[in-house]
């Protein structure tokens, strides 16, 4: 199952399922909107069971893709996550998960635009598998994580790196301005995928092969991951997990490589769509 | 202007504000509910302007005190911001202001138990004078801040030491365990402080004084950290930031001192009330 919404960011979106020609369906009939206080095994089990073809068709003609789950009360992220990313940027190998946040208010559209503040110097880009939750989860075991996850989601974890590293501690600096976290453009259910720990992910920067990685080389596994953070803290419905990225990250490069206004990034996954941003300056802020 | 609510963790709550009397008024009337998605400068004014002697009081009995405000998209908290505590921490005073989250999960009412899982070890306190966020906020100078303030709240920032210091990287680890921030009782609006760069803060374990500071030993004030927050992330409305905490917490003793099932934290502020919170096992969970 498929889920997405369309709709500006400060206005009602409509939710929809995509049936098997890729279409997508408006139920709003079952659900006002899918988001951190109606996400539930209910809901998505009401989901799945709904005759898709008795649901009127959505006409997506000039309509913004929003994020496919409204915004979560929480955007986690896992550092240092893929090996040859670790080796790329110099660390070692963790022996346990690195967590932190991103803020919540940086939630957007796959394709809206990366805004590009005047104090920014080193702007870079991410792309990574997201898990979005679909029930509370605290202290779970490995086993039961899969029963947690509503979905997967395409990420573009950006960050500006002078802020995340030279400006005083806590990655979360970094890692939060305005549109740092497009997300979609659908939520995946997990029985949709045969190995969600073998997907392919790349990113293009103006046309330009950057990242291009296997989920297979993720160090903790996303069973791992729900299991590990649940002894921390409760995740919640709608909670955003970013679970690390591949190599070719701009950091990575010699000599490093920033976004500039004017650049594009192009990015997917396998069964996970495709996003596509453009660099703007923050005066241009539309969405 | 001091709004409080009441009501269970799920259930529905009753927005209030306190009389000259410091009887709630029940001013759901007015507004649904005090929320990320309901406060703003217009409901401030409003509910300032409100004829409280024509408002309902509410029978306060038995009920539980909820956070003033609804549970906020982010819980922002700024590390070794007192010059005592950073000291005391074998610190350097940082240059500029450490920025971390807290879950937003962790959010709970003032007198909402603590809840110590089997794997904790270093449960410790931190009183802390808390900022709640009137409206959106991104690059705005210092002169501005206080218009972007709703208001002023007492917070327990409640920490696991061993989490946010022993187990691979990033402070949030250790800060997002359920209920490890209680918030309130009210919440303040600035008006009716004379300096809020002047007051005394303390916290008492089992009776004990443990900590006794005032906001006068911020390194960054209040007008300081908005602004300076809004250069790297968009602040929301109901967003809470935990200003940091004077000397006197538990890893800060010798020796450490942790927080055990059957302990009990009682904190308190110069106008913002105070909090009792026990220390309960896990499994007695009631809020």
């Amino acid at each position: 199952m498929k889920l997405m919404r369309f709709g500006d960011r400060y206005g009602a979106k409509t939710p929809c399922i995509l049936d098997a020609d890729g279409t997508p369906r408006d139920v709003s009939s079952i659900v006002g909107d899918f988001g951190p206080r109606t996400m539930s095994p209910e809901l998505l089990a009401k989901l799945k069971a709904a005759d898709l073809s008795a649901l009127p068709t959505v006409d997506t003609a000039g309509k913004r893709i929003a994020p496919p789950v409204a915004q979560p009360f929480n955007i986690w992220c896992v550092g240092l996550n893929y090996s040859d990313h670790a080796e790329e940027a110099g660390m070692a190998i963790p022996d346990e998960p690195i967590l932190f946040n991103k803020s919540s208010a940086t939630y957007c559209g796959p394709n809206d635009n990366l805004l590009y503040s005047p104090k920014m110097t080193k702007l870079d880009w991410e792309v990574e598998l997201g898990i979005i939750i679909g029930k509370p989860t605290l202290g779970i075991a490995k086993e039961q994580a899969m029963d947690h996850v509503a979905g997967f989601v395409l990420v573009n974890d950006v960050s500006e790196r002078a802020w995340q590293l030279e400006r005083g501690g806590q990655w979360v600096k970094g890692k939060s301005f305005p549109n740092f976290c497009p997300t979609g453009p659908w939520l995946v259910s997990p029985d949709e995928f045969e190995d969600v720990q073998n997907l392919n992910l790349w990113l293009d920067v103006n046309g330009q092969r950057m990242q291009s990685g296997s989920t297979a080389k993720m160090i903790f596994d996303v069973e791992t991951i729900v299991s590990y953070m649940s002894e921390f803290c409760q995740l919640e419905p709608g909670d955003l997990i970013c679970t690390g990225t591949p190599p070719g990250v701009g950091a990575g490069m010699t000599p490093q490589t920033w976004l500039q206004v004017g650049d594009t990034c192009e990015l997917g996954a396998d069964g996970l769509g495709t996003q596509r941003q453009d660099v703007v300056a923050l005066a241009d802020r539309t969405q």
